[in-house]
């Protein structure tokens, strides 16, 4: 048996979220729903403009590995973070959650990243990253022996921002391919594929990539259109399988001709959409690491994205293990 | 007019709040609802022990002063951080909320305090607090204009703890009687108290605390009595104005002869009280340095209890403002 379910390779990021309105959004040229990366001089600014906030250990991957060790999974984590306090934080929670997180911090300069995440009153969350350390990622930072042992590695677009994470991919996929597991990854951010779409699809369609999560808008704007099934079929034939988001509709899974459709999870309020996407990878992932059915993965991945959503902060505070039992899928 | 509202001057706190059970407590003797003081080897040592958590600026009485601004009232605040992240943290929170904060943050070590909260199951929070930069806190860090320009200068008997905090109370205090303003404090905790009983008690019977904020375990601890009636008499007679919280049993206000109950207000659920007794002295204290009657002070203060405990957290995190005019209070 492998040593863990899954591999969860990411920007390593503390989020500070405040409330805001729409206005605040279009006076700071905020894109809303987006990640806005961001500049240490930008970061302090708008940080000056932020109301009162709070903290929470974030980054897209580092919630998936959070959610996965929620539901009771083996998770791991590779993400760079500085030796500073936002970093002791980062290292504190993902490793009490359970998470395997052994990448070395490093140095004070650039400092651990954060993103300042508005959320307005609609639920809808604009972030603003600032990458800091996580420049620093590379392929000097894959542990051999725990891509090798891992049933998935998972990794995030956003990678392709920062300038060396994306050697550390490639080098962690063929370590994953060469002891037969499988490569996920997250498309991320509609603006993030804009950045990357051919080196993506790349990713895709010469098989370094088997496993692709997405939502809708990711989906449109890797195929450059505005046809959802056209989008769909064209990512069946890209990848061995694609599961796409699409908020209060669900998400749809495809698997060549094979294809799932999984109502979302009712919610009494929605807060603040902060971590959906990656709570839904977590619930899918777990799933499918248990030889789940792909809809019983879809549903788990909608149970994980329906909890986070209905408080503050991108990890679910209580336990996903319990909350999955209590509906049944566990 | 005065320039300030209130002044609010204590331990300036990141907390960071995780959940746990109560075995958890009991197996690393935390005493349940408390401050705990902790030195930097047990902060580190609970931290290791501690679950995924969330970070939010605290401090007793920064959490007043934050709630008196949150309401539209006019506040400042005195408390010593550090030139560190959680410093920044603190800074940005407090002044982002509209509150007065000058208090030169200072060097590296030691770090800025953090109280590291466990809130179990029942809602009930146990604090273990590390107080860090905030033992640097003496008179020289009193703003003379400020505390005379403020109608009240309120302050929290967890100043008693590090070792010249009280010099700056004391260097308060008879700035503002001078300027013929008036002086509040917290008893803030029970075992606070009990360290320094006597040395709260010859604050208000020397005249040196006009207003005195005490949970009921504060004031029978304070008297070393069990009956409630005849600690609300003697507290009647040593000091000008009590109010006496009482958690779901509302809060009895007392000035003179003159005796107000107000019932708590109804809430959905009890999530977490962190920061209830900060946020009744900030509700009363806005109330009553816009001359509102005791009891329409009393009703603010449970408004402002009942919002920060169905939150996580501190502070909170929506408008009170709106929150009290929705109520028709303000």
């Amino acid at each position: 048996m492998p040593k863990f379910d899954v591999l969860a390779i990411g920007n390593a990021i503390v989020d500070i979220l405040a409330r805001c309105d729409d206005s605040f959004l279009e006076e700071n040229a905020i894109i809303k729903g987006a990640m806005n990366l961001i500049d240490a001089d930008r970061a302090e600014l708008l940080y000056s403009k932020m109301g009162p906030a709070v903290e929470a250990s974030g980054g897209s991957a580092g919630n998936t590995a959070a959610g996965i060790a929620g539901f009771g999974g083996k998770a791991a984590y590779f993400g760079k973070v500085a030796e500073d306090q936002l970093g002791g934080i980062f290292q504190h929670d993902i490793r009490a959650q359970g998470v395997h997180y052994q990448t070395e911090p490093q140095g004070l300069n650039p400092p651990t990243a954060r993103s300042m995440i508005f959320v307005t009153p609609d639920g809808e969350r604009s972030m603003n990253t600032y990458l800091g350390a996580c420049v620093e990622l590379g392929p000097e930072h894959v542990e051999e022996d725990v891509v090798a042992e891992s049933k998935v590695t998972y990794f995030e677009g956003y990678l392709w921002d920062p300038p060396r994470a994306k050697e550390a991919i490639r080098e962690a996929a063929r370590i994953a391919h060469d002891n037969g597991r499988e490569v996920a990854m997250t498309l991320s951010d509609p603006f993030c594929v804009g950045r990357y779409r051919a080196e993506f699809l790349d990713l895709m369609t010469s098989g370094t990539v088997d496993i692709v999560f997405a939502n809708k808008h990711e989906l449109l704007s890797l195929y450059e259109t505005e046809d959802l099934e056209l989008a769909l079929e064209k990512i069946a034939a890209d990848c061995k399988l694609a599961a796409v988001t699409m908020s209060e509709d669900g998400a749809i899974v495809v698997r060549g001709k094979e294809l799932a459709k999984i109502a979302a999870f009712p919610i009494e309020e929605l807060v603040d959409t902060t971590g959906a996407g990656d709570l839904f990878a977590a619930g899918f992932l777990y799933g499918y690491t248990q030889d789940r059915s792909l809809e019983d993965c879809g549903k788990l991945g909608c149970l994980a994205a329906a909890v986070v959503i209905q408080q503050i902060g991108p990890r679910p505070m209580g336990s996903l293990k319990e909350t999955a039992s209590q509906a049944g899928l566990i």
